[in-house]
């Protein structure tokens, strides 16, 4: 089946098949979910040691005693898992509470707020802007939205963001102060940005306004299925470029451990370091650190990083290969659609033909098969094309992904043949 | 000894015989520290059975499994236990984090950069003002400070803030967007305010800026050190006067637990928890609902709130004990400052006299006492009067915080006598 080269009554013969068949799914009362990122309780069963890890010895090797008050940056101890996990030195992490999600949103306010390193608040500006690229994560827009910051749509490809397209822009207009990256398995797409988009990146401070930060939010460092993918260090990369006061990084062991109940990291230059200190010292008294000593046991005593990692890959890999083959099964030279295929993170994207994103999802929910949202990875939740779907395949069981991705690629095909015949 | 009744020549041989007394204890290299409402060890202890407690079943009775992300308002469970101690309905509270403090930032935030319930942001007022009844926690004010938000001292009584003050000043002035109370046991005076106050701080939502918030941090709501204290519920007096959306409430088991890894909680109108969700809601995926369900599993398989705090009692009893005894025995009848008697909570304020404060804290560093610095427990660190002294008995064992407050009575009677001979 090629839905171009197809005769108008071949396409309408397909057309009237599958609605036959969906009509048949509709009535199987299906309820599976491939939304959102989740771990399944088969990964997060493998960090079920926490709890107890700590055999009533709640001090550090250094003899803190982590049930008692203080220490902003969070343990050493967290710190250097963190480290680990963004490839810098110890010295310039901090430890935090159970989201990166939330560090990003402190960063961001610290920006918009009181300025990084002396630099201008954002919120003084004529029109602040963060640079997009998309499809991206769409909490990191939320951020944006909630603060009245503006953002500006930047294409991805498969070396990273259109660099062409950043590069100009950044050079031209000093309102914008910020741009976010996934720069390993990208949400959604699973790009890894390329060597030569991360030195471009590191170069941006060169030419940006003095205020400007790049969101490095390093989710899925440590997530690769196979033979791990290396993505260049951002920091060396600023540090050759003397612009390393423009990176912010992040990251969290939360698909590493448990989802939320993890240690969240943010790694910078001292000097933004003093920035987000100063403001956090106003928030908190300190971190959690109880359940950062747990993590930090954890990872020594119980297991190390990469050992633990293989784990959450061998659990993964069935689930993205499923994915893929029923892509790969149902719309190889179909001509209805392109999908990328990752080799780490939580995602596969999906680009439908323009103008049918909407219409898969709405088919796939009344199949009983509940997608992310069209449009989600999006700013202001708008898909300009109307082509992106994010499939999350890590949360259900085996044999209910299996299931949704049959009704997945059915929906793909009736609605690219409804679009085709303009039926929609 | 009375420093108002002595002639010149006493005080003088007094000072003499101070000041030997002094030097002496300067030579014994003492490093003990009074400054922080930080839980002993022992304190600590109590929970210890936290960690384990979960046994490997990570769900809620409802079966929630807390180990994946979701809930932005926290376990029903964990909740249930904030409602208890603020004495609230379940459904009006959100349970959060590792500290109220965040909480409080989170909601002072709120209301500065979105405006609560609809209500004008405070940055678009001209000069967004809170009222601080003073001595106060520093922690409050340093928010307000970072904000760039006016604080006013609002003197405490026995009975609470100077309510004719607040009043007026409320009334008069549009700008006045909040007030911090801590209800019970307040830090630092141990004032519980009493029926009459909180009924009419529950009535100033009549006469104040729509946006107006009180922000009630009962710290210490079940802090009691011997028969319970009992505060007027302020959700039920402002439900009397229809002034509900004018109340955020907070607290957490910070003092309960583990100090800094627990949890907190705070309570608002529906109106005001939309607010807060919806701000939330770009900050975060949801709590560390593990250590959540931890908490409530303690509190219900293991021991019960009251039966907990009554354990915390009698361990800071003697330590209360001991340092009104060293007030009482040293400065009775002395004439050189006042104090207060708290029947819970964390604090003992002692107010010298007037411009003596800082003098006091100095002798006791130089002596090898920290004591929290002169000033803190007011806005911009000043105290108008540098009289008012925080001391924390909880954290150093009894032995210590004994030698602490002989070398605190000594520079007590030292800074006054040298103040009233002009010596300073």
């Amino acid at each position: 089946m090629h839905i171009e080269s197809a005769t108008q009554e071949q396409l309408i013969e397909w057309e009237k098949e599958l609605s036959a068949h969906y009509k048949k799914i509709c009535q199987h009362g299906l309820n599976l979910d491939i939304t959102r990122g989740k771990p399944s309780a088969e990964q997060l069963n493998l960090s079920d040691k926490l709890d107890g890890i700590l055999s009533s010895d709640y001090r550090t090797a250094d003899g803190t005693d982590t049930r008692n008050y203080g220490g902003l940056v969070g343990l050493n101890c967290a710190r250097e898992l963190g480290a680990e996990m963004l490839q810098v030195p110890v010295e310039e992490v901090i430890a935090g509470g159970n989201s990166s999600l939330t560090l990003m949103y402190y960063a961001v306010l610290n920006g918009y707020l009181f300025g990084f390193a002396g630099n201008t608040a954002w919120r003084e500006l004529k029109a602040p802007k963060f640079l997009c690229p998309v499809p991206g994560y769409d909490r990191h827009f939320t951020i944006c939205e909630q603060l009245g910051i503006e953002m500006i749509n930047i294409p991805m490809g498969a070396n990273g963001p259109d660099m062409d397209t950043v590069e100009k822009l950044v050079q031209e207009d000093s309102d914008i102060i910020g741009i976010w990256c996934v720069p390993k398995f990208s949400n959604p797409t699973g790009t890894t940005y390329s060597k030569e988009t991360v030195g471009r990146i590191a170069q941006l401070g060169l030419v940006a306004s003095p205020g400007f930060r790049i969101f490095w939010d390093n989710a899925y460092s440590v997530h690769d299925f196979g033979h791990p993918i290396n993505l260049t260090n951002i920091r060396t990369a600023t540090l050759e470029n003397d612009t390393a006061d423009c990176v912010l990084q992040f990251a969290s062991t939360s698909k590493v451990t448990h989802a939320g109940s993890g240690v969240a990291f943010v790694s910078a230059s001292q000097a933004n370091l003093n920035s987000l200190k100063a403001q956090m010292q106003a928030m908190t008294i300190g971190p959690e650190k109880v359940n950062q000593l747990r993590h930090s046991r954890f990872f020594t005593e119980y297991t190390s990083l990469n050992e633990h990692m293989r784990k959450h890959a061998s659990i993964l890999r069935p689930k993205f290969k499923c994915v893929l083959e029923h892509l790969h099964n149902a719309l190889t030279d179909a001509a209805m659609g392109t999908w990328e295929k990752p080799e780490g993170g939580y995602f596969v994207s999906f680009n439908t033909l323009p103008g049918c994103a909407k219409a898969v999802v709405k088919l796939a929910a009344d199949a009983g098969v509940k997608l992310t949202p069209a449009g989600a990875t999006f700013p202001y939740g708008e898909d300009p094309e109307d082509n992106n779907i994010r499939i999350a395949p890590s949360f259900p069981p085996l044999e209910e992904l299996d299931t949704a991705m049959s009704v997945f690629v059915l929906c793909v095909k009736l609605a690219s043949l409804r679009k085709k015949l303009d039926m929609a």
